[in-house]
């Protein structure tokens, strides 16, 4: 095994692709000496934008593909088709091993479906769910599954409980982490048919810390480390997130430009409040992982910046050290 | 048919009950003369805090109902065993015609439950949606479903768009509301089984302005005037809000709290700040409509204060003028 957490990245994904994920790949080089990249799309492109940076040349691979695909691109048909693309190479370069995990801004849809088809899942999952962190006034929770399979099933949600407590005791260090199920009340009996079912396996499940239901208003409190649901669900939440903060920035910079004395007062605050708003914002916890499937895929936002895509390198050191594909492999065939 | 909007207020229910809810609708008679009020509950408690305003006595009630529902209390089995509390008495006054709306801030489960257990739905409606005003930036849309029944089919969400239209055209006065359906992404082919069967059923039905599917995050920016959804969802959208909003105020404050520049500012944008935030408060806007029913009956948040209940009591002026039971009827008979 190599000493290095080997890292593939989509240098054509996402809305400031190449630049800033070059720039993401370059500080990831120059921040870990863990930490070897392949960067993975348009070759003249790539080598014109790292010619702006110095960084350890001899654990960065450029790694030639011509074509791109598009967000809006139906994804079985566009992984199919574009055998030449980012995305399909840097899932094959995960699949037959040379890298150990795949970084991408690009097409949810194509790395959602790419990930299962080429990558494939491990021995015993049933469906990888993809899983983001999402802040809350405390910390971060790991919000499990926001993916593309909707209408889970009830033993869909319990390997996704176990497989988001590897990841929040072993990646983001959360001991004994709490996972709890969203419903609409707290009481056990109440729910849809799905967390009807789901409840009482989960309670029954000896390899994780389940503490119960959540309802929606008590996620961003951070009540819970794993928060546990149906991909439908778990992309409503997400969207909420954005949507009502983006909301009340909104308000809020309206409200404080209405009078004076609120101007002034606006003056003093905006550094504070832009600190603030930048904590609970969703971007800077680097990608969600695209867990349960042999090699890490990690999707960050279309829109992200260097940081995030410097996050989700780095991300992929302790995946390495933790060993959470094998962990993931040992807990899931143990009880399927 | 009487000329007054006739209608029952369940004084025992909510946190602030019997104060909050005699006050309110205290406020409301002497606001507008178009409105009788049966308040239930308690007859003692409810002298008591009417002694201490003057309003006019001759388009007030006082049905006495000894019993209190406790939101914690089965639902079923307390609308059945405790007939002399406010909720049921309540709900028969609706039921019999003596009142046209029922509001309370008492158990969601047993309002629910009773409304349609006592009250009864419209010929023709297969389920009551419970329907929330919720805020955008630009004003406020109506999500529905957030009821207590989940696991809705495709018919039901074809009747919620209808009703929910008929509620936002003729009662908050948007004319010609656009319809949509909440989903994962923008495409008609996105979305879990009955997103997928709800979408051409809506799509090809004449009576509303279906604009498509609408993301999560789009929801507080306004893009809707009515929000179709099964009412699991519609509960995870609602609480959402408080909970982000909730969260991010928590942040905010403490963000301001950190340093001595901004806590100055703090002073300064605190007034203009605070009235922002109240305008996006999901608590102004009085309460949700169990739309449906042989009657109107308005749930209220639990932590109601007096404006609440008074304007969900003046809600029942237009709701009888505009004869909504009588337009869901009509529409909803010709098709189903």
């Amino acid at each position: 095994m190599s000493e290095f957490a080997r890292v593939c990245v989509d240098a054509m994904g996402g809305d400031n692709a190449p630049a800033e994920i070059v720039k993401g790949t370059v500080d990831a080089l120059n921040e870990s000496d863990k930490i070897k990249v392949w960067l993975v799309g348009q070759q003249a492109a790539i080598k014109n934008e790292l010619s702006k940076y110095t960084y350890p040349e001899d654990r960065l691979v450029i790694v030639n593909a011509e074509e791109v695909i598009d967000p809006n691109e139906p994804p079985v048909m566009a992984i199919r088709k574009k055998k030449d693309s980012s995305i399909v190479k840097g899932l094959e370069l995960t699949k037959d091993g040379t890298v150990d995990a795949f970084v991408s801004a690009g097409s949810s849809g194509a790395i959602l479906v790419g990930g299962q088809v080429i990558v494939g899942r491990i021995k015993g999952v049933e469906r990888p769910p993809l899983a983001p962190l999402i802040p809350n006034v405390n910390g971060v929770s790991l919000l499990i599954d926001c993916g593309a399979n909707v209408d889970a099933r009830a033993t869909h949600l319990v390997q996704f409980a176990k497989m988001g407590s590897i990841y929040m005791e072993h990646i983001v260090g959360v001991k004994n982490p709490r996972v709890a199920i969203v419903n609409i009340g707290a009481e056990e009996e109440k729910g849809n048919a799905l967390v009807k079912e789901t409840y009482p396996l989960l309670k029954n499940c000896p390899d994780i810390n389940f503490i119960g239901s959540i309802e929606a208003r008590d996620i961003p409190k951070g009540d819970a480390d794993v928060i546990v649901c149906e991909a439908f669900v778990g992309n409503v939440i997400l969207k909420m997130y954005e949507g009502v903060a983006d909301a009340l920035v909104t308000v809020i910079k309206k409200g404080l430009m209405s009078t004076l004395k609120s101007k002034i007062g606006a003056l003093l605050v905006k550094p504070t409040l832009k600190k603030t708003l930048k904590g609970f914002s969703l971007e800077d916890y680097g990608g969600a992982p695209l867990l349960g499937l042999n090699g890490l895929v990690i999707k960050t936002h279309g829109s992200s910046k260097s940081v995030e895509i410097k996050n989700s390198i780095l991300q992929v050191i302790p995946f390495k050290e933790q060993d959470i594909s094998g962990k993931i492999s040992s807990n899931l065939s143990q009880t399927d």
